[in-house]
């Protein structure tokens, strides 16, 4: 029976009634109701689905009154044969044969194949440490359908489909122009503004206009990957400029290049914040050796630590500074609106080619998107987003201090959604990553990052948009067993060939009084100071800004100690080697977890 | 005063609360209540505006729920500072100078400029004969709003916010392959679809991929002016394919040729359908001489006439056609969603190119679009828009039957948005569109169209998207009047150089027992008798398919007649002249509107 394709489904997002004309609609479309054959009643199907009579009966009149269906007297429900009107036969299909090898020599230009991509179910992992994707519960979905609903109003309507050139919404224009630019310190004029289908469209875009075979382009190294294909697609040459502590290196800039690009407020992939020093050494360059800048500003999401700097675009005198962004990496998925803020002649160029490419971005979403803003919706999001990635940001930090406060260095950043990460020397990334994704975490490696043949085997990236706060800690703490596990080399396990651990009184008493000095993963000195009475104080930071107490004790062979805030405020015991001024801590696998040096003793006696 | 800023607009589509927040948040980016300054009270703003003190009472709620504003005990409402948060100051403008100039030496490549564009203000006219922008009242707006509602649930997010690859969404993808490809005859593999941003960008993307300085493409002249900007930024060498009463001519076609473009259902911009013969020519030749061919199915709107053909990419089996189309032109403006069709291995380096050109399509719109289709919306919805333009296109060739019976021929054309038409010789069109667009009339013209620098002078389109059928034939009319007005010559002008015109018995004589043979405006004969009692007969289409009677009569010196259906059922007055066998038709400005050949004449005494 036709009835049976008709099944509903309880976990559907639908309404029982939709569902029935969906279900209807395919069952029609199929052929499985001829024009000429009446439809189920409405208290038959209603008594088969198990769902109230007025339901199907609803979802028949709907179809009715949009001429789906049509009702004939005394006798039932029909479908309206209009439907199928203007359908052609099917003639047969293609034949497949050779295919690769064919189309290879009708390719005039081949586009790169994508390097890497998360698992389709990163979903279903713990701990994914992923950068880009979101737990739906970021999404701002009442204020974003309330922002559609009123871009479909009759009136929105009549101004956004009529629009005569490929112009953009003056709405959103005008908002991105007086709300988002201002955060970034660029002022800009709307003839300098051009909405993009997302960033990639607007940097595509630009290197259609700005760079061929005669071309040098300098690229951050690691940078992005993307960037670096369109620039390859184009045979320019390609210069790679170091980044470092403070950002892409700017003295070392050749003579020739003709475009930079670079992303200044949080580095991709690495996260740094180009430096102001830096900054103005960039913009200078740029005049002296007459080249362009791209200034990629997508990373824009959270800001953690100081005022972030202006944009280059807000800092640049001589219009050189292209700036391209987004409105948020959250909508970014959905809705694909970026822009970018050039001198008005450069977008004057990039609308002509803009209207050959893609015409111009949905403007049922840039509308939609110019009412989230204008009802201040952005500002609140923007607001809430960045107390939860900070959240998410501290916990990962915290948490790597913790577990893995030897083992691994974090390039210094001030924020942004993800963190790099350099372990041990002797880690292989590749093979963390599998063994981690094995134990349901996922890590980032960086190899594509790097233009080079020989990339740094040992770095890989944390991200902090997929995965919620409270689970951070335990994904750090399993990864670190398991980079333990696969890196401590055998002079860092306890055994014949290193001092062996202190038990009992000796252990007590080689501890009291010792001042020991090491350095937080972030790079930041540490004192810790442990009194005979068992008590302790810490201070780390340049200035000591961040300062603790706990208590120490000894309990047979482990050494443990128990900060008020540090550490989660968690107790910890460790197995301690001393050997000069050197102290090694050991976990019960016997695997050295942290160590520091001795600065002073205080004499027991003293 | 602050509140000064706030004024309602009472045509706004926004609520009186939203208009509230909307002015409160415009007046606080731009300064004007800094975190320290209490916002104006409730009570005061309300009264102040004229308003229910609770809409200012929830407007204010809302605000203070997102955060955006906070509340403070016995004191007032204040703005949350840490909606500024990160936003660093103005540093300034870059100096403007020498733009144009400096920035032509920068581009790689350059952009064509647009050749055409309707004025802005198109809606004020009343005659706006367009193709391609629409009445509002076409927009399914509550279909829509219902499936983009659907679409932003939790549930739909989860699944089309966490796609990690650049696919398409899924169900968009399902519902073309099983609903809408079907209608052309097409039968496809999932691996054959791709979705684009528009067909524009489905365009783009192929000419990128199988397009260089070592192609040949063949264009249809008159054709695509932007897909002929696409193959010349290539550098390609084009061929300019003619287009007659059958389509786009296809034994002419060249060995060295690789790629075909065409628009076979109705050709852009004439409307003429590719006839069944040309198709099969043109598969022929593509197989003989081994060219891929483009089929772009966007005007795929509206086949009046006769069952239409199926796509090429149905009939294909050599997997040679490249199938482009869109969901709808009606929402295209809105939503640019387009698709491709071809060979698996085509469509997975389109995907590649796609993933750095723009990444995909908005999600958002594609699961919207997908609930479109699922539902039914899309069927209904083409079914209407069929009703819709179909009395629309049919009201247009009545009129144009009517009014410029012998001063125009269209092309032959079973359907689609807009008509072809070719003047007197001696008709300039640009004046014509300057003259009828200060009449309110604004049509076409078409020498974009064409690649030789010597296109027709007198043609031009006529499209019916967007006015309504009840103003197709005033605007005729008045064209008609003004097209006799520009390019009557003086022997079609009863004077001195013509035979003077019948009057009274002589008149009525003359034309009793007379056949007249003449052509419809679209190409098809006409047979008139009228009979000695003032009862008159006509037979139009090559089988007579289209009959009516009438009387007619005389009255001074106008022949007078009325058709029962034919030329609106209405009395029309005419001089007539008559020289051997030519009748020719004069109004009462002298000028010739219309001319037959008699056939036969009756003995009045037989």
């Amino acid at each position: 029976m036709a009835e049976a394709l008709i099944y509903l489904d309880e976990n559907s997002s639908l309404s029982l009634q939709a569902q029935i004309r969906q279900k209807l609609v395919d069952a029609i479309q199929k052929g499985v109701f001829p024009p000429d054959r009446r439809l189920p009643s409405s208290r038959k199907l209603a008594d088969q689905l198990g769902v109230a009579r007025n339901t199907v009966v609803l979802a028949y009149e709907q179809l009715v009154a949009e001429g789906y269906l049509v009702s004939r007297e005394r006798s039932g429900v029909y479908v309206n044969e209009r439907i199928f009107e203007g359908r052609v036969g099917f003639q047969g299909r293609p034949v497949q044969a050779n295919d690769e090898q064919e189309w290879a020599a009708r390719l005039r230009q081949r586009a790169p194949k994508r390097s890497f991509h998360w698992p389709d179910n990163w979903q279903t992992h713990p701990y994914p440490f992923i950068d880009g994707y979101f737990d739906t519960s970021l999404y701002p979905i009442t204020e974003w359908r309330e922002s559609t609903r009123l871009a479909l109003s009759v009136r929105e309507l009549n101004q956004w489909t009529t629009a005569t050139d490929y112009t953009d919404d003056p709405m959103l224009a005008e908002e991105i122009r007086t709300k988002v630019l201002p955060r970034r310190g660029i002022q800009a004029l709307p003839e300098e503004i051009l909405i993009t289908v997302g960033t990639q469209n607007a940097l595509y875009t630009l290197v259609q206009l700005l760079v061929d075979h005669t071309t040098t382009v300098a690229i951050e190294e690691p940078g992005s990957v993307e960037f670096r294909q369109m620039v390859t697609q184009r045979s320019a040459t390609i210069i790679s400029q170091r980044v470092d502590e403070g950002g892409m290196t700017t003295d070392d800039l050749e003579q020739a290049v003709d475009v930079v690009y670079v992303t200044p407020l949080h580095q991709v992939p690495t996260g740094v914040t180009l430096s102001m020093a830096r900054r103005r050494s960039l913009l200078k360059a740029a005049s002296d050796k007459d080249f362009l800048i791209i200034e990629d500003d997508s990373e824009c999401e959270g800001h953690y630590l100081g005022a972030p700097f202006p944009a280059l675009r807000g800092m640049d005198r001589e219009n050189r500074v292209i700036y391209v962004s987004y409105l948020s990496k959250v909508l970014a998925p959905g809705l694909r609106l970026g822009f970018m803020v050039a001198a008005p002649a450069l977008i004057r160029e990039a609308r002509r080619l803009r209207r050959l490419m893609v015409g111009h971005p949905p403007l049922n979403n840039q509308r939609a998107a110019a009412f989230f803003l204008s009802l201040g919706h952005y500002d609140a999001f923007t607001m809430r987003l960045n107390r939860i990635f900070r959240e998410r940001w501290s916990a990962l930090r915290d948490a790597l201090n913790h577990y893995l406060p030897q083992s691994v260095m974090i390039m210094p950043s001030q924020g942004g959604t993800a963190q790099w990460i350099q372990g041990p020397d002797n880690l292989d990334v590749d093979t963390l990553a599998q063994e981690a994704a094995r134990h349901g975490i996922l890590i980032e490696p960086v190899h594509r990052f790097y233009s080079t043949s020989m990339p740094p085997e040992n770095c890989f990236r944390l991200g902090i948009t997929s995965l919620s706060e409270n689970r951070v800690r335990d994904g750090i703490a399993e990864l670190a067993a398991l980079i333990r596990e696969l890196t401590t080399p055998e002079h860092d396990q306890l055994g014949q060939d290193t001092p062996s651990h202190l038990v009992g009184d000796a252990l007590h008493e080689a501890m009291s009084g010792v001042t020991i000095v090491t350095r937080t993963v972030y790079g930041d000195p540490c004192t810790i100071t442990l009194q005979p009475d068992g008590t302790m104080t810490g201070a780390a930071g340049h200035d000591n800004e961040d300062c603790d107490t706990g208590s120490w004790w000894v309990d047979g062979d482990h050494w443990v100690r128990r900060w008020k805030n540090w550490s989660y405020g968690e107790e910890a015991a460790f197995l301690v080697a001393i050997e000069g001024q050197r102290i090694r801590w050991y976990n019960d696998e016997r695997r050295r977890v942290d160590a520091a040096v001795i600065r002073s003793r205080a004499s027991a006696t003293g």
